[in-house]
């Protein structure tokens, strides 16, 4: 038994995964896989709707938004949401509060000009910045929900009458969210949505009329508007587990059910280690993330040796970030609350037995 | 048992979806599924070489070429690689030989001039044109190699000093190529190599050194190339049902003997058209397609009878492209000659009862 923690590609349910290993042997009993049916097929059709009006009850969508499902990951929209609304006569207000905010901000400057409204950069992104203006005149304000790489999420919005785009890669399904507050919202699929290899993109319909770059086809949100996702190919396996997965959220209880769940295991993880004397958390208590919880040692060196005795009881994926390093729990929403307990169990035990080895070292000193 | 003659995403192999299925469960016993695992571990990173490898070995690919593996389809080439090769001071040659050729085109012509060398759109693209020039100061010369809507294939490549892209989504690993001849081949996934949200791009290093416009780093093919195809997460269950599918490849015997048995399938299904008075070819018999066999009934009345009649003989995937209409069979390489003998014995029974009917209604009529 695996307890995965890893930061996406990330652990699914165990329900959908049996699903869709039967479905890439016989979708609906069609005698055909799901990896060799046509995206034309009445029945990939149908599945395309379900998944839809799955995100559309579950985040509660609002009327006059467009739910599209596109091919590549949030990098791709970095510089595809520029393209289509950062325009010459006005600069876009960006929220430099990660490792992805910064990745956003280099694709938008190749199409116009970004003001950098605020930023956590000086205390290596451990903070979300407060108390920031976003001038009126912008042509949109853009962020980032949740800094998978540094551990802070984002527990308040500030209120702007300019359109709102916002990266919830790594935080959409976990919690709710007024989607009315926001003009589009995308997110990489590979987190609490499905597998790696699509992208949803909630927009609102008006700001589709701000279009003013003649953008290439696979780059205009009005296409997968227009066509329902499928002017091409579509990542028709990707959707497919996207679908399985909303479904099981649904019977769940839904987006609030699984936010309180999430609260639960992230309270039970951060009170471990505010409470080891070993550890310490990397982002500041107030912006901490529920979704990615970002620790270290300190004594660094002893870091291997309690990735090693994780390993032991099945931990995987808690290896920190190469540019942060430490560790990092990923704790999505297909996280039982008891591979949590076992991680904690595992940081108590570890104390433990170095606290015995600190005895045992001075008893015999002293002997 | 179905035999699958859709035009993609199509048929895979048995072998393949059964191994995938297992994956999808437990990737390479870790306990883990193949949709939950990084892109960064070891284990993947390994996935990501084996297909590298295959690709290289199965196509010959010599030295001096990359292998990316991207997101998204053929259609978000055509707007990629115009952004990459087609700058302002020099216009690009384009082959205009079916539907997907001027979908390149559109693309294309957003980031500068276009010169058509030569058009079959006068015939409704049922031939591909011959003996054209293409100027020696093209910024490139680009074809599609294998029209899947038309049912036209290339068997000869214009001899050419211009950079040559290549467009080979449906006949790639059908037949033996020169990769030699070509400075950049593309390739959507759903064909011969695996599940759609995959692009294969085989691209001569050297022709990376003309990119002088300023592109995204999603779409700029040195990004891939210097990342070993993971600058962001990559679409890893089509990369690892691709490498199994290369693998079922290898294990038959390679390109060359896979383009044997290719030639058979399309020859024992063309001559059944040529020999059935109910049915017609639609391509011209010089460059008829092996991949994509297309063909209509002198009565079109008919056409919905024989495509239920097929039906329950297992058939599907057989209904013509909505702007075509009629039939067409794709042959890909997964597709079992068994499966075209059934098809063939179909057409000649459904002439048989035809002509029974007749016999009868003569009959009666004489009566």
């Amino acid at each position: 038994m695996k307890h995965n923690f890893g930061a996406g590609p990330c652990i699914l349910p165990a329900k959908v995964l049996d699903q869709a290993a039967d479905a890439v042997r016989n979708f609906n009993g069609l005698g055909l896989s799901i990896l060799e049916i046509s995206h034309r097929t009445p029945e990939f059709e149908a599945v395309m709707k379900e998944t839809q009006d799955l995100v559309r009850e579950l985040l509660r969508v609002p009327e006059g938004y467009s739910i599209l499902f596109l091919q590549g990951g949030a990098s791709t929209q970095f510089s595809m949401l520029a393209m289509n609304f950062l325009h010459q006569e006005k600069k876009a207000a960006y929220l430099d509060c990660g490792y992805f905010s910064q990745k956003a901000i280099k694709e938008a400057l190749l199409f116009g000009q970004v003001n950098i409204v605020a930023s956590s950069k000086d205390k290596g992104y451990n903070y979300i910045p407060l108390g920031y203006e976003i001038p009126e005149d912008s042509a949109y304000f853009h962020y980032t929900s949740n800094n998978t790489i540094e551990g802070t999420e984002m527990f308040s919005f500030p209120p702007t009458t300019v359109p709102v785009i916002c990266d919830m890669s790594s935080d959409i399904f976990s919690r709710m969210v007024n989607v009315a507050d926001f003009d589009l919202i995308y997110a990489g699929a590979q987190k609490n949505m499905g597998p790696a290899g699509m992208t949803l993109v909630v927009v609102k319909d008006t700001l589709l009329e701000h279009i003013q770059r003649q953008v290439p086809s696979m780059s205009d949100y009005r296409i997968y508007r227009d066509n329902g996702s499928l002017f091409n190919t579509p990542p028709v396996f990707s959707i497919y587990v996207a679908m399985l997965n909303l479904r099981w959220l649904k019977e769940k209880g839904g987006v609030k059910t699984i936010e309180t769940e999430n609260i639960a295991k992230a309270a039970l993880l951060y009170e471990e280690i505010d409470r080891n004397p070993l550890f310490y958390g990397l982002a500041d208590p107030d912006h901490r993330s529920r979704m990615n919880v970002t620790f270290k040692m300190y004594e660094p060196a002893m870091e291997q040796e309690f990735l090693d005795f994780a390993s032991t009881r099945g931990i995987v994926g808690v290896k920190g970030y190469r540019s942060v390093g430490g560790f990092r729990a990923s704790l999505y929403n297909a996280l039982p609350i008891s591979s949590v307990e076992i991680l904690v169990s595992c940081m108590s035990d570890f104390e433990k037995e170095k606290l015995n080895k600190e005895v045992e070292l001075a008893q015999n000193e002293s002997l």
